[in-house]
């Protein structure tokens, strides 16, 4: 591995965001999203479904305050995936097991809005949070709300199902980004405890078990990075490297009589060292490797590497919509087969989309490839924009590539597609995913390394790196071009992807291309022009895909585009595009030449030609639908 | 309703079947079908799931008898949907709750096939079965051996679930069947004796019950009409009544914890004279829609009528597959949305198409229209034929139209979706129905009054009708020609139908055209030569049906075609079919002149023309699909 150019992603305090796109973005999730979701912590939205996370919180304290004093508790039972006021009593721990991973979301998207804007009273209020979570927090370090109220003796007695590394996970990252905010170690020092057990308790001559849901592995490699623990690293690997060994630690923990049959599904189905092709939960599977590349980043773990380039070779290549989304079935909400991408029946979660994003970054910090900034690009601006409204106050967890609200209504295979977003869920995964993911956008425009910086992602922003202070003005999104100012720091090389759909790009300097990127030797102060030809395309699915033989998608730059019925009447499968659609771009849509079949009602009639009538076709980003009331919408149409 | 032409089916006993191609199907269900499911019943096949049913009509006749000598007999719960040895005592009943319908479907059509064919050792087989049963009749008539072998206090208590009546409706149908091939009272009695105490327990004035799975409503007015007690008719027409009536009785009965919300399921969320859409389990809808004709017929009932001339509308013009197939819904194995028929997640069940025929059959006797029987037509040569494999050994159940082996195998949504038939099930109905169905296949073909004789059906055969002697010499299926050799008893009109496949038709004689038939006047004998042009069609589904956009199927005559991986190659929707085929007919197969595309792995490029060579299409007929091991068909094929 020691050819590969390694680099480090950089941190989003040392950048500012000034494209006006994004900006719009960010400015949503904190003045819409994060104080929506805090309300919906404290169970405070009329109408909403209840989150308990707060109110667990304080239970968990009251408990560990009688634990510290000596006192006797009660306990109650750990039985279920989800507990509410009818199967549990008043004193219990109510919601998902998996509960207190919302307050830690919620906290880190706060700490890196913080970094893009400070807030003296929404920083009072995530210390406030912060505080209650320590005070739940066990002598021994340990912090899950579900077992600290409910039965101490019975955590980590399933890791199969109970989440409790996975709430590790997410109140690792939680504490790192509030930390990097603000400096507070308070929920950091907290996380480090809790890390600390779990190192204690996991491990080759210590309890062999690993996450049911991954994420611990990637949240450990953040609190190596701030810590330098190498503990925090052993554990992570430790992890990574007893997943899917046989005989299955779950078979063996939970006994014969319960034994699972279902370990793709976590992908404990072989050794991650050896899994080539996503399969199981697509959330689980991008957290997986996400971690995988960390490990095979710090540890230098060729076989590792070797297994995240062929798994992130097969999503992109066999697995992935063309809006970035992965999870081609709601059942498990997982990776299908190869080439098995239904429009109509996608599950393609906003999360899994975030999760493969994470996994992508990390695998161009250890060898750039144009292909895999292409696929977070694909994935940012059309599945994961798509999870939230454009006022943010309503998001999709399920992101369907066509819709007809008919069939949602009154097809049961179809009960996953929604037509419309949703407020908030009870299983409230996808808007704090979301809110951190935005607030935090910033951290996937570079990597960098003693001599290179790379940009990946083209977002408006100036940026101090270690090579350079660097001023990015971005019209990317609508004519693809930029300007780059660079004050170098030293003499260094200038990376820049050039985005898979253009085929057409100038720069004002020399270079020289490979793999996917444009490098430039940065000697002195200069100012770099940029511009990458942004064409209206027909895009085609590889054949092999059934859903869409004989369609194609019209994109433009990183967008996808899609047909609404509000702009196109309804019964969308009815039109087909021209051949030579005459594409105009204005304001952001798309119209084309296009054609409309007169509907034809007879169930089955001799073929003939059909009835076509001329037709202007109107496209909107695929980032857009289901902003204009409940409609039909299709990313694919008919072509002529 | 009184201007309609009311008719009367042919009875098969007076019908002798000459077609080569029904004689080799009636013949594979004497020689393969009954003699294997006649082991299945007795659970003598290796491998196969248990099907407990003689043993339980053993275990309910040993119960019987003590209840007769008035000694104390035990109770075991009545709970379950399957019960077994597992979750079942050894001398408790086992099985599906409505195990008993496979020994009445078995008896069914060995009475059928006695007709077609006498077999003194067949016959002997089933009067000792019917021994049997009659000897685990309790002394008031009731007759279901998981009420009698478990607790004789619970029945009638969940109409809904336990599929007392079902059970009933087959017993009745098994007798009436028998007792036409042999004159053995005995069954007959003891439908008689059940039915009595079904009609004393259910009416107005009693029990305001009605059955949960229908077919007794039809199976009453089959007892009806060969005992003419007024009492059954009063009864199925008060099912029909009945159900679907507010208060649901299925909520006042089960009480409030448990009140049911799938009423559409059962057919049961509004009166069926007030049902105008075919919803909910779609063999259960078929069989009410059956009766409510019956019903219809027999009462001159207006309103019921109505309501079934628009659920077949609806079936036929947008519920149906171009097979003939319905349900396209594998969840509740149901009717979906208007024109929602993908080809790839039918449920298409065989004994659904079975079912439709006997409804459409009732329709045709109450007013002849060629849609009808054409729609009867479709799903006789299509679905219901491919349900059995061309030995008669293995089944389908579900009759897709498209099949990727890769996602049967990989993709949970279609784990309903077979890729080769199966031996035998242990909720064994699609193979009983298809025996019963094929042997008795000449009642479909005609239906007659006093002064005119329909032939709906074409199938060769030599019938006794009170209009003629007629015999139908027919190379229909392979020609599109008949010789009908006509000795009439008095002078009457001929009416034959004209399918909706044929454009160009001849007739030795002169006819009038109407509804779809042409009626001859026959005063002496005769013999008429009839020719349907039958050509190799090209057929479209409406634009509404968003599978099928763009894409055709083959037809000749009554048979729909398909395109097999054996034939063709993998990845059938690379193939395209040219505007102008050059169909040739060979065999029973057909070829085409098409397309294949070159395929093409890259997930997402810029579209271009495809890349097609030159191929010759070879498609065979539906019912012939998976018989020569595990590959992909479909049905549909893109047009150039």
């Amino acid at each position: 591995m020691d050819d590969l150019c390694f680099s480090e992603y950089i941190p989003s305090k040392r950048i500012r965001i000034t494209d006006e796109f994004w900006r719009e973005k960010t400015a949503l999730v904190r003045k819409e999203v994060i104080p929506y979701q805090y309300e919906a912590l404290h169970d405070r939205i009329d109408g909403a479904e209840k989150s308990y996370c707060v109110e667990n919180f304080i239970k968990a304290s009251k408990i560990a305050e009688k634990i510290r004093r000596g006192e006797e508790v009660p306990v109650y039972p750990t039985d279920k995936w989800c507990y509410d006021e009818n199967n549990s009593p008043a004193e219990a721990f109510h919601g998902w097991v998996f509960q207190d991973s919302d307050v830690y979301k919620w906290i880190e998207a706060v700490g890196f809005s913080l970094i893009v804007r400070p807030d003296a009273e929404l920083e009072k209020k995530a210390k406030d949070l912060i505080r209650l979570i320590c005070s739940a927090q066990l002598p021994d370090g340990y912090l899950d709300t579900l077992f600290i109220i409910n039965d101490r003796s019975a955590r980590f007695s399933n890791l199969k199902d109970w989440h409790e590394l996975y709430c590790f996970g997410h109140l690792a990252e939680a504490a790192v980004s509030f930390y990097n905010a603000t400096s507070d170690r308070a929920l950091l020092d907290a996380a480090c405890r809790f890390a600390d057990l779990i190192s204690d308790t996991f491990g080759p001559d210590k309890i062999k078990g690993y996450p049911g849901h991954e994420i611990a592995e990637m949240a450990l490699v953040k609190l190596y990075d701030i810590t330098k623990n190498e503990k925090y690293l052993q554990t992570a690997a430790f992890f990574i490297e007893e997943r899917g060994k046989k005989p299955y630690y779950y078979d063996t923990v939970l006994g014969k009589e319960t034994v699972y049959d279902n370990y793709h599904y976590n992908q404990a189905h072989r050794q991650p060292k050896f899994q080539y092709e996503a399969v199981g939960h697509a959330v689980r599977g991008v957290y997986l490797y996400s971690g995988m590349a960390d490990i095979a980043k710090r540890c230098r773990d060729e076989e590792l590497y070797d297994a995240c380039l062929r798994l992130s070779d097969n999503i992109i290549n066999k697995k992935m919509y063309i809006t970035g989304g992965i999870g081609a079935t709601v059942d498990g909400e997982a990776f299908s087969f190869d080439y098995d991408l239904p429009d109509d029946l996608a599950y393609s979660e906003t999360c899994a989309s975030i999760g493969l994003i994470f996994f992508l970054r990390r695998m161009l910090e250890i060898s750039p490839d144009a292909r895999l900034a292409d696929a977070a690009e694909r994935a940012l601006y059309n599945t994961v924009l798509a999870g939230m409204a454009l006022d943010g106050k309503s998001f999709f967890y399920v992101n369907p590539l066509e819709v007809l609200p008919e069939a949602s209504e009154k097809d049961s295979r179809k009960r996953h597609i929604k037509a419309v977003r949703q407020k908030w869920f009870g299983c409230a995964c996808c808007p704090p995913n979301l809110a951190r993911l935005i607030s935090s956008v910033s951290e996937y425009i570079f990597t960098e390394n003693e001599n290179t910086l790379f940009i990946h992602q083209y977002i408006g922003c100036s940026a101090n790196t270690d090579n350079a202070e660097i001023d990015v003005a971005s019209s990317y999104l609508t004519d693809g071009k930029l300007e780059i100012k660079i004050k170098p720091v030293r003499r260094f090389t200038l990376a820049l992807r050039i985005p898979s759909w253009c085929k057409s790009y100038s720069f004002s300097g020399d270079c020289e291309i490979k793999d996917g990127y444009a490098y430039f030797n940065i000697e002195k102060g200069c100012c770099l022009k940029v511009s990458f030809e942004l064409k209206t395309r027909l895009i085609k699915c590889s054949n092999k895909v059934r859903a869409n033989t004989g369609r194609v998608a019209v994109t433009r730059g990183p967008f996808v585009y899609c047909l609404e019925e509000t702009d196109n009447g309804k019964e969308l499968q009815m039109l087909k595009i021209s051949k030579t659609p005459g594409f105009l771009y204005e304001n952001g849509f798309i119209t084309a030449d296009g054609f409309r079949e007169k509907e034809d009602t007879s169930l089955y009639s001799e073929w003939t030609e059909g009835d076509y009538e001329k037709t202007r076709l109107k496209f909107i980003p695929y980032y857009r639908w289901a902003n204009r009331g409940e409609n039909e919408m299709s990313v694919y149409v008919r072509i002529e």
